[in-house]
């Protein structure tokens, strides 16, 4: 079982995201139909500026459904399974996740974390744990197979996979969706893994989109303070003390 | 209130939609990363024919989640608040619809049902009584704003606007969402303007992903027989005799 | 068509709210199965203070999923059919609404905006134009039925019903559903009909579960200061200047 | 880490089920308000054979939305984190589970598949083996701690945790939802584990709401045939061949 490595590629977006955003934002407070204004846009008649500066207005006025007409698909690599049960908890959104029942783990790469790679001793008992796994499943697998358990051998010898099992994922979200995952998953609360998964996608978002997500990223980024509290607020903004006593 | 025609117009949808749809199917089952074959998807190295093969056996087989990840974006004009009201109810999608509280609903049109155009003297009442309503909007959101109620006027004087207003709306599904509102809204129990936007829409998909909606449509033409009972069905497929008792 | 007027009515709700979420609360931290501790809730063991305490801190801290195993199921009758089409926007709901295709609305009734009752001279305007919708609906459903329209008759004249007709609809959302709904539609930004319907329906869950809806309402409520802006701020809080400039 | 058990204990669900099904259903096509029907509903004044009726008509007619608005939550026990990662997959549902992160695995219990436990040479390989993971997860946890790590030491040790780790979780799901989740997770082709979870929350629904429920269960029970093809039918019900050719 060697280490796996975390890999974040865009595979499709929503194509002209801006203009398509832009389009549904002045349908709403238009008296023409934007089908008719739509190859101006392709044209380029209508500049990136003017609608950015109407997007912008979008995001501060807190009119937010506009942008979920804009979706973005990732393929990601190399994160555990204590990640993907996290993510797959947000629920507006599609997921194809590699299955531990068809495919076979014989080869599989485990999640290192930083607290355990920068200490010798911690990483020798894990390494060692994991070779220990990988022994356990192979030992398991074959014996079902030799019980005659069929296609039941893979699903029940990965019952001795660990949380630290990479996986490979395809995941699609709308941009409000995505503000949202990444108010969560970019503060420092977030757990380690899902956060740097977060801040890696974010990064590919802002190449491609950066009038949505130039200011996106933890709750403070958009709000200007921490509202995690004292016990939790990492120090990047400072807590807010409520005015309403 | 002149009439309205029925527009639809896709804005924009997933690119490659079939090698998006592939490539999540294949991580589902496959023990690398997609993203290291995408570029070979890319480049025409596995072919069209051998992809939609694949797609092909997602849908017969059930496995239906990885349709997701495409999504289409509509511009619909020429609708009515009837069918709007209609449309708004699948939740699995996204709406940007035009306003009738902010826009002025002074030179808005109508949708004419074809029950009514053909019959000269049910015309003629229905277009009277449209002409009537055009008066009452304008008398009423006139007065308002003379008895001072600034941006209230319009937002009131609409309470006089009938089902029939013509509407603009914005529009996206993914693909799973747009087969269920096709085996519902393509059905000829129905509601026929609906059931008209559908169809409309259903074609514009077929141009661009016919892997996917080559069969699409009422439930009857992916099952093979009516599951609307003998009451309703139209005798395009026939009704199904459970074999259950 | 006489006037309408709003009723709201909760069907049903969760029994035992406070505990379903204090249960589900509990169970994220704790090590044991909070099936075990159920009877001891039931037995009143852990006084609704205690819980009470527990659910601010949810609320406070802003791990709001919990909440959502609650619901309410609520009949609402005398809303126009302006109203229901932004409620049913709402997509994180269940609705059953009266249908204009299949119920007839010989005898349907109207909503009648406070900006035109207070004046007599638009109500008069207002009214007369409500009769003549009343005659054209009668007549075009009874010609269509004389032109052998069967079924079309209702579905087709329906057209000419105006925005402001009445329906009847229930509606099911879970807590924090709900706590988003009102925080849009308890706004003075808010169409005067829906938010005269969501304070109705926040009245009716604070008796129930004050615990959660006692500090419900608009944004405002919950933030401190008002996020319209300068432009739309009706006063009640302050308008927040960022910090981050 | 001992064996763990499943136990499958409903919290709560909507009171009177049927009569809020059936005023629902009646809502949509009735010209009154349900509101005003309740009372008689709650009274007893029409009868469950009536409404059961009625609902019967609403599973066969296809309109199931009206069943939405009844919601059922459960508390599961002893099921594992590969049962988990599958539940939480259907996002028509909300979910409150142990936390990993912040609830200590010390004392974790692990799920035993029947075709380890019945081969003693295999059972004694993965007792074994979990006995090396309760192990590594005290040291890993220990180490991390020694080495100033705080709360990451739980956070990170738990990357050993085997995929048979017991969890406990809080599920609500409304009918619609649940019959679809039934529909997919009773079929012989779901995992052994979560097909023996669903049966059990099968059988607890039927108790509540039979009417509902009575015919629920894997797809093949309610179409009558197997749509999952030759391959992969279980033999229950005869596989369906199209007559559409």
């Amino acid at each position: 079982m060697p280490q796996a490595h975390l890999q974040v590629k865009i595979l499709a977006h929503t194509p002209d995201p801006l203009s398509v955003i832009y389009a549904s934002f002045r349908q709403c407070y238009h008296q023409g139909y934007v089908g008719d204004m739509w190859e101006r846009l392709q044209n380029g008649e209508i500049s990136t500026e003017k609608q950015a500066e109407f997007v912008r207005n979008i995001i501060t006025s807190g009119h937010e459904s506009p942008i979920e007409h804009v979706t973005f698909t990732f393929a990601l690599s190399g994160v555990s399974r204590a990640l993907t049960h996290q993510l797959v908890r947000h629920r507006i959104a599609s997921y194809s996740q590699q299955s531990q029942r068809y495919v076979d783990a014989g080869g599989m790469e485990y999640i290192l974390p930083p607290s355990i790679k920068r200490n010798p001793e911690i990483l020798a008992r894990y390494e060692d744990f994991m070779e220990e796994v990988g022994k356990a499943y192979h030992d398991i697998k074959t014996m079902l197979e030799e019980d005659g358990r069929g296609s039941l051998a893979k699903e029940d010898a990965r019952m001795v996979l660990p949380q630290a099992a990479a996986s490979n994922i395809v995941v699609t979200m709308n941009c409000r969706s995505l503000l949202n995952f990444f108010e969560h998953r970019c503060c420092t609360r977030a757990q380690w893994e899902i956060r740097d998964c977060a801040n890696k996608m974010l990064l590919e978002c802002r190449k491609v989109l950066p009038e949505i997500f130039k200011s996106a990223g933890a709750k403070c980024e958009r709000l200007g303070y921490c509202p995690e509290g004292e016990k939790f607020c990492c120090g990047r903004y400072p807590v807010r003390h409520s005015d309403k006593a």
